[in-house]
């Protein structure tokens, strides 16, 4: 799989869709008073937390597999979980191996999760650098197709098919909003949003404490990740894809404290009675959080629900 | 309101079902391919852990609130919880007071949870007799009618709606499994079902350390309860009328463990995303465990989800 420089358009979102029909959950969009009156707006939370392997991820992967040569045998990732799950349960539905390379540190049910789905997984040291070593090694040794996790015009395509269903869902929404990591949910609700309704404004959510993507917006250059954060999918910098994406259709980037996260995800909880992960309750706290969305209709992409209870027990604890 | 001695039928749940339209509502049906794979069968969720209140409780109030004269201006009840928010909120929506006698050891989350919905909260000690002590006196300072938790054909009749609405949207269902503390959701569903689907079978789901019903079940006469579990909404005997139902109706009362409990409560929080309560993982474990349920289409009502987050935190940690 070779980088493609040009970004998807809404036409390649809906061919991703067509692709995915029967192969990815049509997931809920759920609504709660409670929490309406909390964010003194009215938010329609569309539940990725539902969706296969628990996150959106299996929406890009399923596309990316979908879309590979009737020849490759096997596919393979760096991945600090949800993409990893992902893969490996879009190639086993394929028929073809996935090899996924870990951090040591993973969290234990993300690394469950993999083998759960019949994936292989490789384990190495938790830099960024380490991962793209023993990727090429895996790559090498394997004759896998690197599925990269979110800088790719098929996974981004795959993305926005959760935009789409929620759009279509959900009429004269003001805004959505969803979390970014490296960028792919977000950049495919961005082309989903400027295709389908224009006037609508689309922000990004990131935890104060690994802010890249607000800095990038700002600087106008991709700039590195910092590391801090316990929403651990969102640990990622972006990629040229992602970021062009980004810049092209995103108002701002929210961003949030570690305790407003904890927050959001307790509301979210005890209200809403979803489980969350802490990745997702950013975008929550974006709401809760930011004026913007006062009085507003907001469209939020809970992106996944993949929580290890012993951490949840810890973080509560904290 | 005075005890009344027959139990509703069938019309009178339908009846319920029309009173209650655009005052509750209506909860979705979710199935989960992983627990479908553990459990062995084909597992339809009825959620009313997303009812209004967080718990089916709000049906049975509502429906008796509904029903209540005119001239009458307060409500009063005891309970350790759902129901207390259960008849607060329903007592609001139709414009009078309530007074909720709540054990001063009551879960902080139920506590909470009264007083947002604007019922005042007595605290008394943590006995049978003491609440009943404490709400006469309340009846008789504030004129207030007390709404019973359970033993009522109006509450009985209103949890039915729960399972009329599941047997409504899931057919041909070989079984039906509700938890059981003092018995309303279990009559309902045993009523509704005899009804519909004469076939079907029913089952109650108890834990070990509370198994008055199943004590009860099988002595032929109504046994006190015993009162040592996490699933602290099932700490109640039964009542005459809800004993009566269960007789007539339900195949058999399926006990479970406190493990298993904790299994069960995780299961469904990790592989379906929903935030249950211990009560209700009290009946998806009797699904996890028991035999009779393999190869069957088994219909769970999940009866609610007002669990306190630092309770569970605790509970993992043990």
């Amino acid at each position: 799989m070779t980088d493609d420089l040009n970004l998807p358009g809404l036409e390649d979102v809906r061919a991703a869709a067509g692709r995915l029909a029967g192969r990815v959950h049509r997931t809920p969009v759920l609504t709660c008073a409670a929490v309406d009156g909390l964010a003194g707006a009215t938010v329609f939370f569309k539940c990725e937390n539902f969706q296969k392997t628990g996150a959106f991820k299996f929406r890009g992967a399923t596309n990316a597999v979908r879309l590979l040569a009737d020849s490759v045998e096997a596919v393979a990732t760096h991945s600090s979980g949800n993409h990893g799950a992902a893969l490996a349960a879009a190639a086993r539905e394929r028929g073809v191996a996935a090899h996924i390379v870990m951090p040591e540190n993973a969290a234990a049910v993300k690394r469950a999760a993999v083998e759960h789905y019949g994936g292989r997984v490789v384990a190495c040291e938790p830099t960024l650098a380490a991962r793209e070593l023993v990727l090429e090694r895996v790559v090498a040794e394997t004759g896998a197709v690197f599925v990269p996790p979110f800088n790719h015009r098929h996974i981004i395509a795959g993305q926005g098919t959760a935009a789409l269903e929620l759009l279509e869902e959900v009429e004269d929404l003001d805004a959505t909003v969803a979390p970014v990591g490296g960028g792919g949910l977000v950049s495919g609700m961005g082309i989903v949003a400027a295709g389908l309704r224009p006037g609508m404004e689309v922000f990004a959510a990131e935890p104060e404490q690994a802010d890249d993507a607000a800095r990038s917006f700002r600087s106008g250059k991709i700039e590195p990740a910092n590391s801090n954060t316990i929403a651990d999918g969102l640990l990622t910098s972006l990629g040229p894809l992602t970021f062009a994406a980004i810049r092209a259709h995103v108002s701002d980037v929210v961003t949030v404290s570690e305790a407003e996260i904890v927050a959001a995800l307790r509301v979210t909880w005890e209200r809403m009675k979803i489980v969350i992960e802490p990745s997702s309750a950013v975008a929550v706290a974006a709401v809760l959080k930011d004026a913007r969305f006062k009085g507003r209709r907001v469209g939020v992409i809970v992106s996944g629900g993949n929580v290890d209870l012993d951490q949840l027990a810890r973080l509560l604890g904290e």
